[in-house]
């Protein structure tokens, strides 16, 4: 069976490192095993080599598959289709096909971990803010394929994401700005035993941003609900249910937010007057519900993660792998003043 | 290079109808040059032999390449994405991986057909609702994999689509029952050259519904717009400056419907009460909007055209190629009697 993709580069790596090709893959990926002196010196001549590897020989020379696998949890789901948009426009125009896998449960993901060996017929994989298991990890490593993470992190592996603890902040802060202090979330939880990362980064920044401004976390203040719309439905009943509910709420992300809206909406609750709402997406529905939220950019990070690809696979270069994009606010109309006006602490 | 996919059954039909496999080719994709009558006997012989082929022996013997190409005009797209969805989820399980090809422009789908005879790696090829030209149609035909349109028509290229006359007959008889008689539509309009078939048959439905009514059909409360909410936010905008303005409006998707209810909204024109306005799809988010709508199972159609690939591919089963399935009114909020009651006439 040929070596694949990035394997020539590691070969070459290894021999030049003086090292093993186990070690090589495992320095670069960040598995364990491996002295950090090592691993800084064959990242260093990684950097170098880089420059010097002709894109047309190695394409000749790694007997490569023409082909990136995409594994993602559910594609009907804006978010992941809006990353798979990205990924396919950043390998357009190469010579990269795109093998797509769909892993919405996690014995799915499973099986797929456990075929990928048998199947390791792609150059590269992209893996779509899925969370996997230090076991799937080690296999993905023991492959010597390119692994990029998009929409999250993977050890060592390249990765494009944003700061979901930044992001949490600022759509909290936003609120602190307006005058808001008894300001809940909506945070979510995922079906899987592997947990994601955003919803304890987002509840972070949530926190950090209320703590920075003198605010006391009220632990009944902070529910969780299941992802989606539905969630948000749910979550804003149960605030609303509270002796004293919150006059802002952060949610999640905009489809809880949507759904927050439907039951402030429906309880006869005007919004922005009596409650604020801010989501976290910028959501491409998210202006028909005039919603205030934290723009993140969906399609770019599959864009740059495409890109990524890219980059490696032909240019062997392994140079600047960890991305993360910026997230700004965008006010529309869920947010505005708390109904009675707060009393504002000085310096504030 | 080896013949790939249902080649063989086409093989084993030419031998047994005494025909060439250009022949055979050509009366099931039902390409013009065959005589109707060798197009029937070919077809029936299609049908007797289905039941015949081993499903192992024939992939043992077709030297297949275990992947299927889905073209779709844009991922990021909620029907799109859930048509996938529904054909990954269909293919799930088989031996088959799918390659993601989107073609959002013009000159990307000329470029993808032009490009496909080179790359023909595929045992079969899924459409997603994309319109193609006559050109590009023969080419398909000429390759000899197995082509199925999913949410449209191709020929006779097997397909599973729903029928749009009916779904947008639904919609308006839904605002006609409730005694809308100024019944507007805001239809659609694409951004290529080739049509696509659903603009033209749901306003054949909106139109069929008024007339079968005795409603008289009022070329003013027609407008069309480019797909989605952007579109539906600027139809609604148009019928509101109109001197009389419609008591009700069929969108042509629940996006155009989520567009033409922000502007009611921003306008402070209370809905139900003051306009009605119904969608067609049953979008994920139309609940968030209390949309009346009409549901398409759009998951289902892509389910669907997965397994029809899998039926052919793997048991070489030609029978019942053409699937249309129901649409349903989903009654919510956004619908509901005019403003003054209208005169009922009598039998109605």
């Amino acid at each position: 069976m040929p070596k694949r993709a990035v394997t020539l580069n590691m070969a070459d790596l290894a021999e030049r490192a003086g090292v093993s090709i186990a070690t090589v893959s495992r320095a670069l990926s960040g598995a364990p095993g491996v002295s950090e002196e090592t691993r800084r010196r064959i990242k260093e001549l990684a950097a170098d080599l880089s420059y010097a590897v002709s894109p047309d020989a190695a394409r000749l020379a790694r007997g490569a598959t023409g082909r990136v696998a995409v594994v993602t949890p559910d594609v009907a789901h804006w978010f992941y289709a809006a990353m798979l948009d990205g990924i396919v426009t950043g390998l357009h125009g190469t010579d990269l096909d795109v093998l797509l896998y769909e892993v919405k449960e996690e014995r799915e993901r499973r099986r797929f971990f456990a075929e990928l060996p048998a199947r390791r017929q792609v150059d590269a994989l992209v893996l779509v803010a899925l969370p996997i298991s230090d076991d799937e990890r080690r296999r993905l490593d023991l492959m010597g394929v390119t692994v990029v993470m998009a929409g999250g992190t993977l050890g060592d592996h390249p990765h494009v994401r944003i700061d979901d603890v930044a992001a949490g902040r600022q759509a909290t802060a936003q609120l602190i700005r307006a005058g808001h202090e008894r300001i809940a979330m909506i945070n979510s939880t995922g079906t899987w035993s592997l947990e994601y990362a955003a919803p304890g980064a987002r509840l972070r920044g949530f926190t950090g941003a209320l703590e920075d401004a003198g605010i006391e976390v009220r632990p009944d203040l902070v529910v969780h609900r299941r992802w989606g719309s539905h969630g948000g439905v749910e979550g804003m009943n149960e605030l609303l249910s509270l002796p004293e509910p919150p006059t802002a709420v952060v949610a999640f992300s905009d489809e809880v937010a949507f759904g927050a809206l439907r039951t402030l909406r429906r309880a006869g609750v005007p919004v922005p007057y009596a409650i604020s709402v801010v989501g976290i997406d910028d959501h491409h529905l998210a202006d028909m519900f005039d919603l205030t939220t934290v723009h993140q950019p969906v399609t770019r990070q599959g864009l740059v993660a495409g890109q990524l690809v890219d980059r490696i696979l032909h240019q062997g270069d392994l140079t600047s792998p960890h991305v993360t994009l910026p997230t700004h606010v965008v006010a529309r109309g869920t947010t505005g003043p708390p109904p009675e006006p707060s009393v504002r602490r000085p310096g504030r």
